[in-house]
């Protein structure tokens, strides 16, 4: 692989697919079975094809393209991202993974040849839930039938119903319902970190180990709206005042429950919301993530204890809302392990990571063996045009997918 | 007096006074000049005049009832409230302390006849600034003329300018600037407690001995906005965090410094204000008050040193905005004495405290000895339907500021 030509190519590449979706904030919007969308879909396909691959839609839209191998024909080495952005998003989330697949395999079949096992390029219909309010359509999709009824009313922002969009972008619901593809025997997705780990600690590569679990809550504190002049402290129930130090006991407590346990509250209320009374309610949400689940039910079970503990002391009442638990996906252990010995043995630099956002792989990592390999976020920053992975970073993670799949697939 | 007599004169006056600008939601809402305003003014004009009162308007619109003195006709003691109400107020805030006023005179008289020196009622046109962006436009007026651009350009909700309002009364701007009543020798404002001191503390009137003065700050916290799953807790700059923080410190600084310190943070935001990001700002109030000015002064100085630490260790950086300071404002320790003596005498149960809001008596004490009396509030509930004081109590009140009178005008 001539090292300078990668980078020139894969950056090129990023720049023709975000011409589909180009936006007015120089980003990209390019959202699920819109104009761009379906214009995308059709030039992927096309690129595919110049490269040898054999391409094919399924019903709902997610592409494939497939370098056939040589020898074990019903084993598929398949990787890829999702083809979708965020509205305002930038060039780089789910395309990067789909234009960096494309690439290792273009650069495989030229340097090696046929693989002996195929290997699959997908471009994902959709992961966001950007345009509908619904999320992992394209994966759901690939691991099963997904209920009709699940989409069937639902509408974007300008009122256009999901079937409609779907129908009118030429793809319908899935009808069969055979699981995920028989041939499939592994599943690699490389992707921007969205976050500013490998950054700060100028390291090229992450190799993730697990995508972690989330709970999210949203909490209300009920305490008494008073006059902020006439009332002592001591005669007060303040709401604010309670979330503030319930706030406050989250962070204290994810740091000292150490890494990878993030928690965050990142958005308050209080009630009525002016300068001079004090607040009688006070809502807000939060989130925690690890990669393990006993951890994530330790957490939340101390922190729900104290926060409890914490309302009562400012004499209010807490109701406290899990609205969502998404368990951790670890990676499979043995695919890392080859990608380690991949760097490894070309004298690349890694970190061994987990990946704090969910992906298309925690819907294939429980039935496929599954990785994932990051590339740094210049800034930890993503879903914004502002999102940025420099040149040669692009091409050290290109290169770290292409090893893996020339180890896996030749 | 009568006592029974009393609580039930003064019930039906608070009744007939709310008719004017009675409201959808069971409370008033009698705003400046508008058509019930101008009813309730005339209306209690009337009554100031069937118990022999002279009375008039100054231009703005203030009404004065005096009940002449037999011997010093140049020394007036005189007493009222405000007969504005804000918008879905109760029928107490204000109107009951004209009230009480009016009834404790017509009483004196009953009992003791003409008084030595006169009495004055004053019905003061406005001071709760809730149709016009312009708060104690009465007793500003009383004291000096008010600069004319101050209200020129503004406007009530529905677009109604200021002046038009004015004119469509019968009122203009004051022409003359001669200041605050030249015979005014005393000013007493009675009034609802509009908080919960003397209802938790079972004691009927309250005696005050300062208006608090007050800072408010906006205080604007800058962090950086990042993921909520991908940035570790280490690599945070989370500005919520550090506004939670802040507001802990506040309310044990507070609670540390002693009455009559309050310090209220009663509005919050958070930006960009979802569950999934690290807030990289937040927006914040903050109300501290207490009675003596040099005691605001050391509590803020050791509240900003405190907040731009937390900020600094939190990695972000803060602005914090005074953007009102009031001074507190002491009552006259003579008056304060007379009314005490009083109580005393009568075997009267009173509480020595201070007015955590502000009242139109802060513009009348820097120039005439004045002092307050209140009553309780049912609750501590004040600028809402609910706003509610027993009759027995109210009666109490206009006792206790009869005394007073007939202590300094008999």
């Amino acid at each position: 692989m001539g090292e300078l030509n990668l980078e020139k190519e894969i950056s090129d590449l990023v720049e023709w697919l975000a011409s589909y979706g180009a936006d007015s904030k120089g980003g990209v919007s390019r959202l699920l079975y819109d104009e761009n969308w379906v214009k995308a879909q059709d030039a992927l396909k096309e690129h595919f094809e110049q490269i040898g691959m054999v391409t094919k839609y399924d019903e709902v839209g997610n592409l494939f393209g497939k370098m056939e191998g040589s020898e074990f024909k019903d084993e598929t080495v398949a990787t890829g991202s999702h083809v979708d952005s965020v509205k305002f998003g930038g060039k780089l989330d789910g395309a990067f993974g789909i234009l960096a697949s494309y690439l290792a395999v273009k650069y495989l079949k030229e340097k090696f040849g046929q693989p002996k096992r195929n290997i699959e390029v997908v471009s994902i219909a959709e992961e966001e839930g950007s345009r509908f309010p619904f999320t992992f359509w394209g994966s759901k999709n690939i691991v099963g039938k997904v209920d009709a009824s699940e989409v069937r009313d639902i509408k974007d922002q300008e009122g256009v119903n999901f079937v409609d969009a779907m129908k009118q972008a030429g793809f319908g619901y899935k009808t069969s319902d055979e699981g995920i593809p028989a041939d499939w025997k592994q599943w690699l997705e490389i992707h921007i970190e969205q976050g500013g780990v490998l950054e700060i600690e100028k390291i090229p590569v992450g190799i993730v180990q697990h995508i972690v679990g989330q709970n999210r809550y949203t909490v209300e504190i009920k305490g008494e709206a008073n006059h902020a002049g006439t009332t002592p402290m001591k005669y007060r129930k303040d709401a604010g005042v309670a979330a503030a130090k319930i706030i406050t006991m989250i962070q204290e407590q994810a740091k000292d429950f150490g890494e990878p346990m993030v928690a965050t509250v990142g958005s308050i209320e209080f009630v009525p919301g002016t300068v001079n009374v004090v607040p009688g309610q006070a809502n807000f949400s939060i989130d925690i993530r690890h990669t393990h689940k006993d951890q994530i039910s330790s957490f939340a079970e101390k922190m729900t204890e104290k926060m409890e503990r914490i309302a009562e002391e400012e004499g209010c009442e807490i109701s406290i809302n899990l609205y969502m638990e998404e368990d951790p996906v670890p990676m499979d252990p043995s695919i890392v392990q080859t990608i380690v010995d991949q760097c490894d043995g070309q004298g690349l630099s890694y970190k061994l990571m987990h990946s704090g956002a969910g992906h298309d792989t925690q819907r294939f990592a429980p039935l496929v063996p599954s990785a994932m390999i990051f590339v740094p976020s210049r800034g930890g920053i993503s879903h914004n045009p502002a999102e940025f992975t420099y040149p040669r970073e692009m091409a050290e993670g290109v290169k770290v997918l292409a090893l893996a799949l020339h180890k896996l697939a030749y």
